[in-house]
């Protein structure tokens, strides 16, 4: 990156108050500013920031007026929490999109199309029958099987493997080592005690501006599909058994592990490190705490499940020497109960 | 995949009713079949489907007769579920074993041997003096480490990761991105409370008919091996630590963990997110649910422990107030109990 | 490794007592040993198999003596189990930097300047304006993006992935698929239920001598950096999430993940599959049990922090059965105190 503080004012539509040909070549919070840096202020508590900043721009709303003489140079806007973001996402784009064609040597199978705009890098690998669509960036030594169909605008980050037969829709980006489409986990038992395994010739449909997080494993189904729908975002290590299907814009974070066949519905919440049983589903709009084990179908829409919670080690094994002993201490109460209700009564009657 | 559907009743010993010359490229569900695809039907409940699919052809058992006119093709078999089954196996094979010979560049020590049949798929990596055994299957950007040796029939998926001096036996399948033979994890603290790392110069022995899931990491042993015995079924993002034994026929689910030494039993079933603390044996026969803590060793064979359950969030918040006060709790219901039997002495005296 | 008992007497600075010629080739426990390996005694417990290994050799502290005639040779040290992890060591060393120069294919950016003893395996890629220290050793497979420092002595196995803008110190090791600079988690909610992603242009930070596992995953920072301080060991298998510090010389077990913007400090020692909530701090030599879900700060240095325990199924039910009665289980037990103490004050009336 690097742009003068003019360009930077034309694209955020702002006005710069200072010197406009300085250059811009990276962007810092407000307090951590250097020389070349870009900044903006928006909430008021950083304002003092804006007065010994070492940015070489800060860029603030125009209903700010500096209350100091200042060392750095100003772009007003509208909004400026809004015109950084904007900053930040034409930056993104920037670096994003920016490669494009063939390192070599990189591998395609030659009945695989490749749309424009795309970058294949080095030791990348693009099996038979591939359909790239256009703008896919496909980073160094990704691995796409046969008959695999790639949406447009798609990035693909290095070391991603994508097995045959699988679907990855428009605008996805998948990280670094995540894995889609390894077989299911499915293993039928022998008489003698060994397994043989259950062939899984279904695939994996990832649709529209998806999200697969770095190392993450999603398996493909054993007949039909593992369905990951659209505007959904994965975390890192994130495991997707075979036949799950994830509804529209559910967001699940690292670690989490879904077993087979489970549906978990659309604009759910679900936390780090959560376990979801197998041939279970989950209704629109749960919320799940990090830890959870979900053993059952959550029902009702918008619930809230929770997990596990820690505790200085002295009280949890106090407390749980008693936890084991709950049953003992229910019936201890109950009888306490009775003897209770015995002596009200012998009371009574004597009182009679 | 495409065949005749008589192809597909010559190998599956089965009589065709209809039209034995149409084309089958795919297998699906009854109720999701399409022309071209092939579907079994053997649960009576999925009868119905049967008169309206859009499959070319569908496999029965020679005791079902149709009730009405069909627009599909029948192959009449002695079981309709079996031969499915070895459809799907057959095809998976073709599937697996259909790869043969190097996609250049790959990468070959001079030293190394390779046996017939293989695949070596382009951008991977053979080592040093490694023996590969007959129809190894070894996908793009697979790497192995110097001393490996691979026995026959064995698949390994893109991007899986051998470290040097480990041994792999005869048809297992290790999945995209598994690294086996990594550094276990083992420093020893020194006086600055700074750690050295103790050299892990051991290795991982994986026997026969082994599966190992996408991105799941098998360290290598301090000294000696990591042993994953015959038969043994890992799934997807499982840690397993050096010095580890899992024994024979073993399965174990996604995001599990197992630390240094432990000793894990033959013919276990291990849920998926559960920890093992290092240096304990499992008996063999032991279930484990998911999210299981084990901290100690389990003796007697076949038991079943059991890990953690979700459960609403003000219901959980409800309990666990109260958990923590469990000891408490405990010593109230005691001197309650005291106070009672006083009273009650008391009464008794006084009745006297 | 292929030596003689005279030229590892020689490293170890010891006296041979035997054949000095024989070949040694690799490192054996004294119980397992073969011809060929060198082994060591310092536990007198394991004397016994000294006069019966098959060792070629074995180390023994110069105030041992022999009670039995021997079959194997001795190399006679100051302390045996003191040169015997010095030959561990060294090996090790061997090992890890005995490879140089580069296997083609592997790609280099021009502009990426590389230092020396450098060892490039074949298929690693090299980004723009790359700096490699000397020494470093970049496996197969590797991918290091654009404007990536890398110090000297560290070694990046197969399959580990760099992003962009990344720093990593001196002598680190990154164990393979590894992912090093993937985007943070971080997606703003959108008026329509979806999520848009918030850019990620910070970047990671790893100091010197820090070990990152097989399969771990550490995210970039949204703005800023997410650091991992010096002397960190991270185990296999962990995420570490946007914005996070770990503190020097914390050790962190595999499976554990720790969400975005939370600070652990120097010294801690944090079990596996533990979760750690964002925005928390983590105070120096906290100590945190596997499976622990950590919620709020830890303030208090030094503290310990316990997770889950696994118990017998139908124990836990039991127990689980009332746990999820406790806040009833305490009313009750309230009301019981309040009746007794009413009829205690009445008995006590009474008998007045």
């Amino acid at each position: 990156m690097e742009f003068t503080i003019k360009q930077i004012a034309q694209l955020l539509n702002g006005e710069i108050r200072g010197n406009d040909s300085l250059k811009i070549n990276q962007l810092a919070k407000i307090e951590e500013g250097k020389e070349g840096s870009i900044s903006f202020l928006s909430n008021p508590k950083y304002e003092p920031f804006l007065y010994t900043t070492a940015s070489s721009a800060v860029i603030v709303s125009k209903d700010f007026e500096p209350k100091k003489s200042l060392a750095t140079n100003l772009i007003v806007v509208e909004n400026a929490y809004d015109s950084f973001t904007k900053l930040l996402e034409e930056y993104q784009k920037i670096l994003n999109y920016s490669k494009i064609g063939v390192e070599e040597p990189a591998f395609k199978s030659e009945s695989a199309s490749i749309g424009e705009g795309v970058y294949r890098g080095a030791f990348s690998y693009i099996g038979k029958n591939c359909k790239i669509g256009n703008n896919v960036k496909i980073f160094p030594q990704v691995y796409i099987g046969d008959n695999v169909t790639i949406g447009d605008n798609t990035i693909i980050y290095s070391g991603a493997k994508v097995y045959n037969d699988c679907l990855i829709g428009n605008h996805c980006i998948i990280h670094a080592n995540a894995v889609i489409g390894s077989d299911g986990f499915g293993f039928a038992p022998q008489a003698d005690g060994s397994y043989k395994a259950i062939p899984q010739l279904g695939n994996v449909i990832i649709h529209d501006n998806v999200s697969v997080g770095a190392n993450t494993t999603i398996d493909r189904a054993t007949m039909g599909s593992t369905i990951i729908h659209e505007g959904v975002k994965l975390d890192n290590l994130i495991q997707i058994a075979h036949n799950v299907e994830v509804g529209r814009n559910t967001v699940i974070a690292s670690q989490t592990g879904v077993a087979g066949s489970t549906k978990i519905g659309e604009n759910c919440v679900i936390a780090g490190q959560v376990g979801f049983a197998g041939h279970i589903t989950i209704a629109n709009g749960t919320k799940i705490g990090a830890q959870a084990g979900v053993l059952s179908n959550v029902k009702k829409e918008n619930t809230s499940l929770t997990g596990t919670f820690a505790i200085e080690l002295k009280d949890y094994l106090k407390s749980y020497a008693v936890f084991k002993k709950l049953p003992q201490l229910e019936k201890q109460l109950r009888d306490l109960d009775n003897k209770l209700s015995e002596i009200i009564n012998e009371s009574l009657i004597y009182e009679r």
